[in-house]
């Protein structure tokens, strides 16, 4: 009798579920909904008033996440033929570090009327940019105390990260915080709304929350030190029952029944983060081997029976990904969001016409061109830092930079030299990790670009000079989370023992991958030695331009409102700053 | 009786004639023709053949010359219903370094079948850029040699110049350059099919062919270190007799006046540059104002009674554009190119449309959303070195830079970034004139940009903290050409004796200037220091990147040339290189 699990990946715009086969992994139905509110960067979504979110701001509705099992459950279910009682166990998985404030019995603070108009009260989505100088209080009083934990993280703790987010609310909007009964990751949030019962998971905890299966959260000295009122943070709001990856987290509660078809009881995993979930997924147990996970963003994890302090790492967790081994995690903030940022800012009317006459998508048609050009031809290099650099220079307030164009210049240069761009950045991740202990001889890619660009992916080859295979699944991180559905349900119920035993049962790769072309390494490795001058000299502080750029704009952004409001003769606008 | 006087300004696109009142320099007609072959910079407009060029390259077609004065000049004759007999003169400017090698009558070399398929027959533009390794090897040598010339231009010869375009005939195209028994300039080539005399004016021989009153051209010994073969360039091909600003060139020849409708023996003023013949027409005859002459590029001019040695500038010539003072130039070879670039390379469709739908030029539409942006706000920076920089550095193998991009990055913030960026490159350039006791107190400023944006000239007050003034005239450097006719006339005939007093009557300025916003010249001011830091890093040799770009993007295209040819198993394409 076929066994089935189901995996939800929540990703930036939308939440996918996919009912596979325990057996064989085979994917039996797939269905996506998109988030109605999608990524709130410049306003609130609300119809009575108008506020506005400042730069570097990016929230999301928790509603948009229960949609997603409303709908794309019952309707996999549905599409599948499957009846629920053959269901034996579903996963999640989630952008990280998404946070948010709730009530203590789950109810998100934006829910509610007296908050709803606040910005502190939604969710933070993980490409939020707007804590930087939390993080960096957070750092410079980690280094000040000489943390254990910061080596763990590459000596750098991202703004993007759960104790910068959860600072930011204290610090700007302390009532805010204090109105908050619970901190906590939106994929342990959709956990608890699926179950009744609220759990934290080892992976967010370990790579988002300096936790550690051995030394636990950092003291209550530490918090104490960045603003008395976090002291008792993790007491107060948090949770030090932090279970492993593959653990059950509870059972369907009826609630959730009724809202996804799936019976009461039926196990729920513990919550995953989309990246490391997919690791497995991608067949990856053991060391070497390198996923990439390329979407808006690009995820790298890599797995290791040893312990290496890699610098500018986001970060390695005993047991965070598999069990057994230390897993390291790499981030590019900017790769798909990069290459959608110039299709629509960056590409002329002509070659819109075009790519709708002959019915292609304009990423396919500037590839098709970008295709046509040799390495080096361009006569172009960029700085990946669109979205700032999270690996391995861990700094949100970088911006991008494009260098030798002329008048000659066409989009499909720029395009193809943004590609590289982000693909040096993968290869300065790969070279640092060789160079602290952490052998890479080769790349497991997923993901929808992965899926989609045989172009993208020969770049990524010949500038890495290494070869990239594909994870056979489209829909690796919620494969992943159905695996981990599995051992959540257990050998006992038809699941598997170990997330190894369910990889080798479900998970493979596709036939096709890229081998590095040698002549295009050759040029590649001329122009990586630029980048690196350029990322080192940019990056590492020897000129802060890029800092002062951001600066002077907020500057003339704060010149702006303050103006308006003088000029209108009113208070100050709506703004996320309420302190 | 009123008398009348013609210019004809040579642009690079186009020529365009304007008859004007000799008494106020009100212009009475206006007739543009565009050149049929416009910019030649891909393959030569031949119908029987392909031949293409390399990269840099830009050739024009002399017959376009010819058709504007078989064009234009009846058209202002018939708008005007102006009696040829009361046209006095004429006067012509042109771009500069353009240049042709020629026949012993002048025929072009191009015209001749044998030679209709070479490159190198053709007229160079200025903006002809493959000749670097030749001012390359220009200057090495005039350094190793010590050339008391060498100081005039700024200690750089540029690429642009005569005799890196004669040389790199010679180079290239040996037998083509043995076959010429002329070289001039299309200056001086236009104003001898006019006259039926061959003449060489002080203008262009002083600023792009080393020439000056005092020391005339440099040493045959000096030419035949660069190549044995160009000791003798001066007397074999060129001449050594050098016309001063104003003087009589000749008549209209018979065949010209058969051409043009005016009168044989009509006086032809000495032929002069767009950019030096603008300054009197700008009011500009004496010293502390600098004329900007703004199109595709600009070009600045300022008179000294003094002589200093100015690093970087394009050069000074004594009596150059007004006799009795020095005229220095500089140059900013990116300025119209630049915005127009970006306009078809880089803005997106749903710009595009909203612009139609509005009936609105996609420039202005871009300077309207870019003009409610502050100062500061975009976060971004750029170096205007899209088509190499001029001035001050003289290097037309750098490459454009955009620094600061994020995901939240828009059009118009770009376009703004890239106006900024010209604005910036003037600011060094008035600097260095300052800092080498050229002094620089107001601007005035002329040509389609100054006309059209009040956006663009009000950053560059800002940017450079000085008031810009308005040529009245919206065709200054015909205008100045028409003075200069009168000049050659002479006052006996109705013209006027000196430049001066022709200034005097016939040019004006705009009532409507800019005056620099103190609040936008304290951010300019802060952005400046990160654009010259920039500008020194990448400029000045600390890291050459841009050059290895340039020089990978060569061999990249080398190496597609070479394996074409092999892949279809021909002989390789013609090209410009035909040694």
């Amino acid at each position: 009798m076929a066994r089935y699990t189901i995996g939800v990946d929540f990703g930036t715009e939308s939440g996918r579920a996919v009912l596979v086969d325990v057996a064989d992994g085979r994917p039996v139905a797939t269905a996506v909904h998109p988030y109605a509110n999608g990524v709130i960067d410049a306003r609130l979504p609300l119809a009575d008033r108008e506020v506005r979110l400042p730069p570097d701001w990016a929230l999301q509705d928790p509603d948009d996440y229960l949609e997603v099992f409303r709908r794309a459950i019952p309707a996999v279910l549905r599409q599948g033929g499957v009846d629920p009682a053959d269901v034996i166990g579903v996963g999640i998985d989630f952008t990280a570090c998404t946070m948010l404030p709730v009530r203590a019995d789950g109810t998100p603070l934006c829910d509610l009327p007296e908050f709803r108009a606040s910005p502190h009260a939604w969710v933070k989505l993980w490409k939020h940019h707007a804590a930087q100088p939390e993080a960096d209080r957070i750092n410079a009083v980690a280094r000040a105390t000489s943390q254990p934990w910061l080596d763990r993280y590459g000596g750098r703790i991202s703004s993007e990260w759960f104790f910068a987010k959860s600072l930011q609310i204290l610090d700007e909007a302390p009532e805010l915080y204090a109105a908050a009964d619970r901190l906590i990751e939106a994929a342990d949030w959709v956990v608890w709304r699926l179950t009744g019962v609220e759990s934290r998971n080892a992976c967010t905890a370990g790579y988002k929350a300096m936790w550690s299966k051995r030394d636990g959260f950092p003291d209550a000295s530490y918090f104490g030190a960045l603003d008395p009122r976090l002291a008792g943070v993790i007491d107060q709001k948090m949770s030090r029952d932090i279970l492993g990856m593959g653990q059950r987290a509870g059972g369907i509660s009826a609630e959730a029944a009724a809202w996804t078809g799936l019976l009461p009881g039926t196990a729920v995993a513990v919550a995953n983060v989309d990246a490391h979930v997919a690791t497995p997924a991608a067949t990856v147990i053991d060391e070497g081997r390198m996923v990439m996970i390329m979407g808006t963003s690009t995820c790298h994890v890599v797995l290791s029976r040893g312990e290496h302090a890699v610098p500018g790492m986001c970060g390695y967790v005993e047991d965070g990904v598999i069990p057994g081994f230390f897993g390291y995690e790499a981030g590019q903030s900017c790769v798909g969001d990069h290459f959608s940022w110039f299709v629509e800012h960056a590409v002329p009317g002509a070659y819109e016409s075009e790519a709708r006459a002959r019915g292609m998508d304009l990423h396919v048609f500037l590839q098709e061109k970008a295709a046509r050009l040799r390495p080096g031809e361009s006569g172009l290099l960029a700085l990946d830092w669109w979205n700032g650099n999270r690996s391995v220079l861990v700094d949100a307030e970088l911006g991008g930079l494009l260098i030798g164009a002329t008048l000659a210049t066409t989009p499909e240069e720029i395009y193809r030299t943004l590609v590289e761009a982000t693909a040096f950045g993968t290869r300065v991740i790969i070279e640092t990790f060789e160079a602290h202990g952490v052998p890479i001889r080769e790349i497991v890619a997923c993901g929808g670009l992965a899926e989609k660009s045989p172009l993208i992916m020969q770049i990524y080859a010949d500038v890495t000079g290494r070869p990239f295979k594909l994870s056979a699944s489209d829909q690796t991180p919620a494969l992943g989370s159905a695996m981990f559905g599995a051992v959540a349900a257990g050998a006992g119920a038809g699941g598997y023992g170990t997330i190894e035993d369910a990889a080798r049962a479900m998970a493979r790769l596709k036939d096709h991958g890229y081998e590095p072309i040698p002549e295009n390494v050759a040029v590649y490795d001329e122009l990586y030695r630029e980048y690196v001058r350029l990322h080192d000299y940019f990056g590492r502080g020897e000129n802060d331009v890029m800092k002062t750029l951001r600066r002077l704009r907020g500057e003339a952004a704060g010149n702006r409102s303050s103006a308006t409001s003088v000029a209108a003769g009113e208070a100050p606008e709506p703004s996320a700053v309420e302190a």
